[in-house]
């Protein structure tokens, strides 16, 4: 309702792949507001386009929530505005397309038994059934994201008296969620069974922590305990943690962790599904070199996606590592480029090239995946315009072919640069000399336990049906057209 | 979710009685947006906390809404982000309490059959009841208002499928209400069966409005065709106006139409319940002159509400109009007295006195109506302060004794001056040296066919049951506490 | 450099006379800040475009200033920024052409002497003539404003030395001003020799404040002294107030106090030049009644600004007073009509008819003074539609022929309806059955000592030399261009 | 005037050093302002608190100018509002004391020949000499900043009719100073005789660009051709580029380059001085390599600062290189802490430790500097928190020591934790297991004719006479206290 121009302002068609949003929770501490600002600030890189937290004083439910980012939304008192010891928080990531105040989460809503909150990250493929099914029940949504459903099924009177009952709401849910609820008096947690997004437990001094990334309790200086483990719910109150089950391991026996969580969302400083981030970036980077090795004089990231890998890639292949890219920070998120035409198409604002590094040398162009094609192009061209001998592109994750039906916001398959094209055919578009993609068993080769991965945007197999998965249309279909300042439609 | 903390700068505990908002609707013409505008512009007087509207383009529905002045709330471009030639727009008044911009009206819904949305204006004596009995069958509330029960009415399975669905839900309505709903083909709009809210049906040149004062229509150059009936569905779509009725005439043969519309809420340009409000004001003022004579040297309103009974007082009395109080147009919404303590107590911004006036002379001081007592009070002492030998207070209505049930926010009837008060101890109370109220029997000769007027607020008669009335507290209490600055209970 | 957009929308090309700014000073006064904050409050009505304070707290300045009301731009913990018991403040009017926040006054500089700032109401006309002077000198200018020279004045070596320097500044200067200084220990005020515009002394507590207006004192609670004189130099310091003077008696033996503050800029609550302002309008209304008799049926004053002279002539006249037009109170300066060409030119925003009051009656329309005519055109336009049988204009001045130079922003007077027309061609290019503008006589008739008045205007007689006199543009020349949204030439 | 709360919100005592601003100029370009914007953006590094820019169309000067970052300044249609083909820009860099939108670059004046605007980066030592003179003359001062000096210089009558009136001008000035002017027909960019600040002229299209650093053309495609050498005065006009001299090389023969541009200041991507930053960087990592080796297992650099540093001295000792902290992107300029006292002090919102990358490792800790000592003490405390077994601290420069008069804004030299400690002493105080400081010797190895240099700050010894230096003190003294929210001392 009040989405300031601003905060659209910075938004371009993405050359990224995007995830879905971080979400995180605590119980027991001090001040929960302050433990959750620090969470959601740690997670800000899992979504940029709002921010939201709801607190508990243990009678009551208050929320703080708007488009842009934690440090944007969470201003002023807002911390003595938002009293209590548990709560949750959520980040959500940015879009050009159905972008609206209205979407920003954690949702809120009276049942009959009072207040309930939630907070989700991924992407259930059954919410279209899902919803019809409460729509013909007479309910009413006001948002087109699949996360609303959540708080219907709570209030479903078929599941209200059953002592199971969210246990019930969980096990009809298909697809990817990591999503932690808070009431009055407790917080829950729960992991999809496939345990496609991750979810962990910490220690907060005499309380707890549960949120999508490690790096968020460093930042709280909370202990981490365990992962919350795929197709468990947890229940933390006075008593303490509990741990319950609400659907059993895959049949397959193998879980479809999203690798990309590692490849490019997650921060380095995360442990995530039992590895460190850090680590297994740099070692992909060291396959990578042994899988393409290349004569060259220098290894050069896209900082800072690429920077990881490139490292592994230059000890492994003893070539020189330069930053020859250097990332500008003062970019912000409202920058609108003024009068583009008279700007050149090989001039970046976001990247300089450092000529020095690579005038007159062979380069290794490390990034951490390609999409549509477009950027990394421009970046050899710059490269070469810089006065680079030759450009040879290493990409750290499979060719990326397949759609994504758990949450990544891939574009459609058709824009994906590798779909249908050979590496070579894609070498060719993107003007470099070589380029070479770090295969899947390499890939696997630097995961523990790699059949627990869900690879499908690279072999197009995945971990649950997808056949009646819902896109962001279907679920936007009735709901309302171009989103502009102020203005909305209802999605 | 974005209240800005200048909205609610301005809002202090208030001395006058307030009303619960305005709604506006067209249907045909030719930029909605800006007819739409234009009405909600004439209707600010009715509530200047928020302003919403919502246009259908035929296809879909867009809204903008937030808090603030319709001025603030829609600004830039908004009329190309709403295009369409129907919808429906709502002003809603400033409050200390629940204000929260999640109750921004008009509220959409998606339902199984697409996109409603409703504005309202009145308040529902069922409302606890009615919400109730949704909660039990699964329904979430997102507002702490009585009007969004319209819509989980709308949504319910039992109406769904019938043929009169929407005359089924107004049917089972208590209490005051003029509502218009937009769906993307069509407009409809309903008042209470015991007309006591006011809505009227107006022709903009091929199309329709409706206004809950005749002022709007004329802001947009429009024609006042007649009253919505009390009990009457109008339905406007391509085939033009279809009258329907969702409820008998009530069995006392008589309305309850809020007198104070007349006394206080409409603007004086405004024709209501068949009157013109400008004359009924100046009449109330001539019978009050001959009901509490007086010798005095001038007649002096408090501006704005009391000008015209003032007036209407001076002509009947023959005694000198003056305006002795200046009206100081600057004071904005964001006003916040600085270092409040420095100031004298008898120092107002908003008014300010003309001592040559006053001075030496015996003052009539005409006002619409007292309610605490505390301004009036004050008032009184400023023009003695002033010089004035003689402070005669005469006030255009008769006291305020009893609650209003049907959507006037009076304080407690504790707090009432007039509350357990002879005329002679408030008086007293506020230092005057004489007071008169209007009686009853004195309104009631300014208006056609008094006996369809609700005075309840003055002798405790209500037009339909009151015993199960909702208060704002029992629809609010389980949201939530104190809202302030970008914070909210859910309420 | 940061004029906002929305200060800028309201502005449009204006139908009114327009004064230059209001002043206020302080000295020994509780919390200076709070005070100055009052008195620019109440004279907010002199100057809507920007406000500005500077406060003393006996060592140094601090200012705060800015585009925008008073209440916008003192807001916060404005007054603990400004800790002190001495200072001065400016409100700005309003312009579509030179607007810039360099311009906000008070101006302030460092001197070899320390800290001055002054604020200045008037035109000085030969501000062009010392302003080539200082440039010659080496003095570089800030703004395009006359009142910018007070300071190179205060500079200048040649009359920095002198005991007398202050009243050698002053007499230095030809034309208008009301003008106040703030030092770190002592506050000055001082008026033009011709008495042009007004400004007073007052008593606050064991302080001393001085005003264009005397609402600003009643605003404080403070206490009328008297009117600093004509050519008079005030200083007030520890040691209280000191009287000097910087100029003699005009040779004439006359002042010309600016009649139009009687007229129309003051409030009505003001004393000005010796007389009560309301009863000078009141009283205007009186004599025009008399000059100028029609038969009718009501007096009807374009609000606010007709409203006293409407009711003198109603007296007068015994013909009866109504409000026939309601004005808007919720127009706020932001307001911008959205896609104007949708509307009909015969719907007014701000005013509203009341068709019932006029409806079938001849109708006496009361304004304050007549400037291109459009907008009084427009009103009798809408009188008639409004089905007035007969619509007889009434002007409480005479008509306004003259440019003014010494601070009223009149449009060229080739732009002036009454420049080289008739009484009875105005009437018919305003499509009124009669019009009667106040004899100069007539005027004089109300005021005492009318010879003290400069009546320029009206009759082209101006109290010192003009020809002299200098443009907004010739100081504005070398200056820069359109000034747009946080973007100026330097004028 | 409108300095924004939350512009000072991101301002803390810093621990890093700080420049004074860069400055942009162009001549004979498409769209001056959009290529100022480019090169104002690529030299953001250089100065976070405002930015402005004057374009001229070869008439007249426009300008726009505020506090906050290039992106927040520059918006919406600002190059339409400044349309031209030449013009100059500045970044100022932020500070907790006296900053001001007063003090915001570039100033305009209009002098007797006109316009004239300028922009400087820079610290004139004898500002407080020239200040005087000019007061005594009769000079008033709107800013506490040396650079508007200039001003008053350019409208000196002793200057005025010389021919070679700016190299006059120029010539008076002691200390350092990069400064460009521009006037409606021409730029001027001017160097300081000891070259202590760097500027460089490039080509771009027809035209021609003037910069603090080259990255700013790069950014704008533009081509460099040379650097401004000291003592040079350049105007570009449509002739073209006229050199001409207003200073003779200084006695000693050396100039005094400011080595801190290579150490901290630039842009890895510029070439400064003849010589690549990014080179000089990793230079001196290797040479801090060779002069302080040591046996440990990771080479950890500070981000950004740290890094090539810490890759020349991971190469040049075969220790490897690791990310072992991760830069928070989202920081932004408006973060506060919330509830400081809850968080714990060894929590880095802007720095994120990798525990995987140091625990159990013997760590080389590389920064670029060190001034107070309390930053690095922290990220010491924090890597030995997280696991490291050693903590061995290298510095990339000489100990800072003394002061600096010509505009790096160090702390006070008894705050410098090197100043009167041993590089022992400052091991122990910070809490490393080793510390080394690059020589200065070793940082002489690595420069082109090093004699060029200053090196002020290590070993005291300064290029031009520094007794008298003006410090921020001794202009802003006069001028004002305290300057908060909207509320400003003149300073």
């Amino acid at each position: 309702m009040s989405v300031k121009a601003e905060f659209k302002a910075g938004v371009q068609a993405s050359e990224v792949p995007r995830d879905k949003c971080g979400v995180f929770a605590v119980y027991g501490v001090q001040a929960a507001a302050v433990a959750i600002y620090n969470g959601l600030f740690a997670l800000q890189h899992r979504g940029q386009e709002s921010a939201g937290m709801v607190v508990s004083d243990g009678r009551e439910l208050r929320f703080c929530k708007d488009m842009g980012l934690v440090s944007e939304v969470f201003t002023g008192d807002f911390a003595e505005c938002l009293p209590g010891h548990s709560g949750i928080g959520h980040v959500r990531y940015s879009t050009t397309g159905s972008s609206s105040v209205v979407n920003v989460q954690p949702f809120l809503a009276n049942c009959r038994d009072g207040m309930w909150a939630v907070a989700h990250n991924g992407n259930l493929v059954n919410a279209a059934q899902l919803r019809d099914r409460y729509q013909k029940n007479g309910a009413i949504f006001q948002t087109s994201t699949d996360s609303e459903i959540l708080l219907h099924q709570l209030a479903d009177p078929d599941f209200f008296d059953r002592k199971d009952r969210l246990r019930q709401v969980l096990a009809e849910l298909r697809g990817s969620f990591a999503v932690v609820f808070v009431r009055p008096n407790c917080v829950y947690a729960a992991r999809d069974p496939w345990g496609i997004k991750p979810l962990s437990l910490g220690k907060l001094g005499g309380g707890y922590v549960v949120s999508s990334e490690t790096c968020a309790m460093l930042q709280n200086n909370a202990e981490f305990i365990r992962d919350v483990a795929p197709g468990e719910l947890i229940r933390i109150d006075e008593k303490g943690v509990k741990s319950m089950r609400f659907a059993e391991v895959p049949r397959s026996g193998k879980y479809g962790q999203c690798v990309f969580e590692h490849i490019y969302f997650a921060r380095p400083d995360s442990h995530l599904f039992g590895q460190s981030v850090y680590k297994v970036r740099e070692d992909i980077g060291r396959v990578l070199a042994l899988e393409h090795p290349v004569e060259a004089d220098v290894v050069v990231p896209i900082p800072d996606s690429g920077v990881l890998a490139a490292m592994g890639f230059a000890q492994a292949s003893g070539i020189h590592f330069e930053m020859g890219f250097i990332r500008n920070h003062y970019i912000g998120r409202t920058f609108i480029m003024p009068t583009q035409g008279v700007r050149s198409s090989s001039v970046d604002l976001k990247l300089a090239i450092v000529p020095e590094v690579v005038n007159g040398k062979r380069v290794v162009l490390v990034d951490d995946s390609i999409v549509r094609g477009t950027t990394i192009r421009k970046r050899v061209e710059i490269l070469q315009g810089a006065g680079a001998r030759e450009v040879h592109v290493r990409i750290a994750c499979p060719p990326t072919r397949h759609p994504c039906y758990f949450g990544i916001d891939f574009p459609d398959t058709g824009e994906l640069v590798a779909h249908g094209r050979t590496v070579e055919q894609v070498r060719k578009l993107i003007g470099a000399d070589s380029c070479g993609y770090l295969s899947i068993k390499g890939l696997c080769s630097v995961l523990d336990d790699a059949r627990h991965f869900c690879m499908g945007c690279f072999n197009g197999e995945y971990v649950c049906e997808t056949q009646q998965a819902t896109s962001r249309e279907s679920l936007g279909k009735s709901c309302g057209g171009n989103i502009r300042y102020r203005c909305g439609g209802m999605g």
